[in-house]
């Protein structure tokens, strides 16, 4: 027998995977979970369906979320992550020795304690003394914060679903307020090769840059994303990621990266001329 | 009815395109080659049953083999493409209009026909009256040939089938003899996620390096080549893409094209710290 799980990623291109088994399969109250075994890709998990994070190339997604904003402001010591329930952005966190706080605020405690048991690559630094879990609406929990967080990291789904929020003119305007002078926000930004995604990258660059003095892309290969092509946005009140780019003091750090590197800080930020039109339209 | 063209990105991983018709299905001597109608990616062909060219995303491989050596020695006058029969390479070639001659060696003419009858998108700059086809063996045409090109771009098939001399030592050594003093050799340098075309890309990697004084590999975002996440080698007896780069001279060709850019060609260069340690292996 053989078992393949299959993600459309258009309605005519569909990418599917041989699995060993799927052996969780659960309904939380607000999305479907799965999870799989698979020869090329390790274990990894569905929400609604969509691959999310796998443990052949979670490096690259929890890199360049991570990373790239500790690299242009090495002295971030309160930080927010929004969604991320694998645990993967807070793995990567919790590698800087200087960050005080880190608050994780994910609506489904169900895709937590999945991924604790099942996916300790990315889990296993949740239980960081630095770290506090909040099992709650990232969009309420936000609402009201000053200045609190010197950066905001929103890892989360695409725009449909429980992730739809988090793509919101209102949810990007109490991130501004959320953060201090030099804050970041850093958020998941889709991709511009399927229109599907285009678009909904679009909209969401067209919404931060109308809040954030500094607002830019950048991307990376994501090989189990649709069109491997993904993106981050980068917005900032005060911090430029190439001009403020601090790579010596971050290289001291001395951290080992898979992805990750300081001529790729520079690199990413390089994109296409198609998707500088899009964003530009 | 559905009609569905899949194709195996590893054992366990397929890509898969909903196409309207399958309208061409022909063997020539060397390979098997099949053409198809798409919604999502237009028309596209296949050769052995893998992806090679395709209406939607061909613009970023052909702007990537071309530009990027192009804004490095802006004054290439003689070129040699091998492979390439969509045409797609010659098209971005002849936009520059200080070329005076470009030959391009395809062992397949069969592929060359059929693109210019069912893929003129790529193929319609082959009458182009700089450029000379010649339908034979790319790697005899080359033997013996002493610096009578500025450009070699081994535009081939992976290394298994016709392309596989076309990551032989003999045949670099050849190109190397062919070039003129500040020659460039650009060639198809598959990818480094899924283990089968990272062996590849080592092996052709450390062959250019022991030919060529400098020899560096760019990458690309081409989303139906396994992974998406592609790259080209960049080999030369003299010139670097980084220091000796011609950023003005090349805007000043003022030509218009939807993935290359000058930011982007500094930015390419910058690979992912995986990347790198495989290639120094």
């Amino acid at each position: 027998m053989e078992l393949w799980y299959t993600e459309k990623h258009t309605n005519t291109v569909n990418f599917s995977i041989q699995v060993k088994r799927h052996f969780y399969s659960e309904s939380s109250p607000f999305q479907q979970i799965d999870f799989f075994e698979s020869k090329e890709f390790g274990t990894f998990f569905t929400l609604d369906g969509l691959m999310m994070v796998n443990e052949k190339d979670e490096f690259v997604y929890h890199d360049m979320i991570t990373h790239v904003p500790m690299a242009t402001h090495p002295d971030i010591k309160r930080v927010l992550v929004i969604g991320g329930g694998d645990g993967g952005t807070v793995r990567e966190l919790t590698r800087y020795k200087h960050i005080e706080k880190i608050d994780m605020v994910e609506i489904d405690e169900m895709v937590v304690r999945a991924c604790q048991k099942y996916l300790p690559i990315t889990a296993n630094q949740l239980t960081d003394p630095r770290v506090t879990l909040y099992f709650e609406d990232g969009l309420k929990f936000i609402q009201g914060k000053v200045a609190e967080y010197d950066l905001i990291l929103v890892d989360s789904t695409d725009p449909i679903g429980p992730g739809e929020g988090l793509f919101s003119m209102a949810f990007y305007t109490d991130c501004f307020k959320a953060l201090t002078e030099t804050g970041i926000l850093i958020n998941q930004h889709e991709s511009p090769y399927y229109p599907n995604y285009a678009r909904e990258m679009k909209r969401s660059h067209d919404k931060i840059k109308k809040i954030f003095p500094i607002s830019k892309v950048y991307q990376f290969h994501m090989p189990t994303y649709p069109s491997g092509h993904w993106l981050f946005g980068f917005a900032s009140k005060s911090l430029d990621p190439i001009k403020d780019f601090k790579k010596e003091k971050w290289e001291a750090f001395g951290l080992e990266t898979k992805y990750y590197n300081t001529d790729l800080h520079t690199g990413c930020f390089a994109l296409p001329t198609f998707v500088k039109k899009l964003l530009e339209e």
